[in-house]
């Protein structure tokens, strides 16, 4: 069992999409995060969900979030006021996240060692040239050696 | 839209559940861990997906995840053998991940702004006597932002 078995498609953004597209490709999906790829398709980092509402929330909710009980106004519009027009490249946070990074023969024990190592519930899989070949989830990896 | 309309169900595990246990409650099902209660049914903290994957592979392979490469067996042999019989409590962080809780009247952008701040794509809904009620993700939240 190898990267090339385990890698499925996965949804990715550019550092010039719109913060709300990301948003959008987020909702309902169960995923840890999208992978930010540059414009040759390579994977640059992993943009975290919870990153994405760290920009659509307003700085005074989040260091008081009662306060945002008392916010008399629908919480989507808030929300969806201050994404605004921002793009990936804003959202993304000072420090960027690990996104580990396997060739198609990694072993599934190499994969999870990354994932262990990196705390990244998620590893993109790249052909020779760097490309993103697809990615594998915790899930997907756990699901393999449980039930294997 | 209050907690109370958007929690569900989430799969919870003690300090005394099995590892193992918790590894087959993860797989698949893409959650960004689950929810560890006590014995009175409270929330106490999350186990992330990663925690479980750091005590499953061998820390000769974490710390240098080549070596995973040229271990001569199947990695569900390994992963397994390396689970035993350890505990959840055996399995937890040093330093416990926050999990954010709410009351049912909890609203959309609170939920958000706790999420944001916690970093947490998981928050716990309680019910006054601090029973866990259900559970709120990440994904089910932008969902109901993002399509409203």
């Amino acid at each position: 069992m190898q990267a090339r078995d385990l890698a499925a498609p996965f949804p990715t953004v550019e550092l010039t999409t719109p913060v709300l597209e990301a948003a959008r490709l987020l909702a309902g999906q169960d995923l840890p995060g999208l992978i930010v790829v540059d414009w040759r398709g390579r994977p640059l980092t992993i943009l975290p969900g919870t990153q994405v509402l760290r920009m659509a929330v307003p700085q005074y909710c989040q260091e008081d979030p009662t306060l945002a009980r008392v916010v008399d106004e629908a919480a989507a519009d808030v929300f969806l006021r201050e994404l605004g027009d921002r793009t990936v490249a804003q959202c993304l946070p000072a420090e960027r996240r690990e996104l580990p990074v396997v060739g198609p023969g990694a072993t599934a024990l190499e994969i999870a060692a990354l994932m262990a190592r990196a705390r990244s519930p998620l590893v993109a899989v790249v052909d020779d040239d760097g490309g993103l070949r697809g990615a594998i989830t915790l899930d997907t990896l756990l699901h393999r050696l449980v039930s294997s």
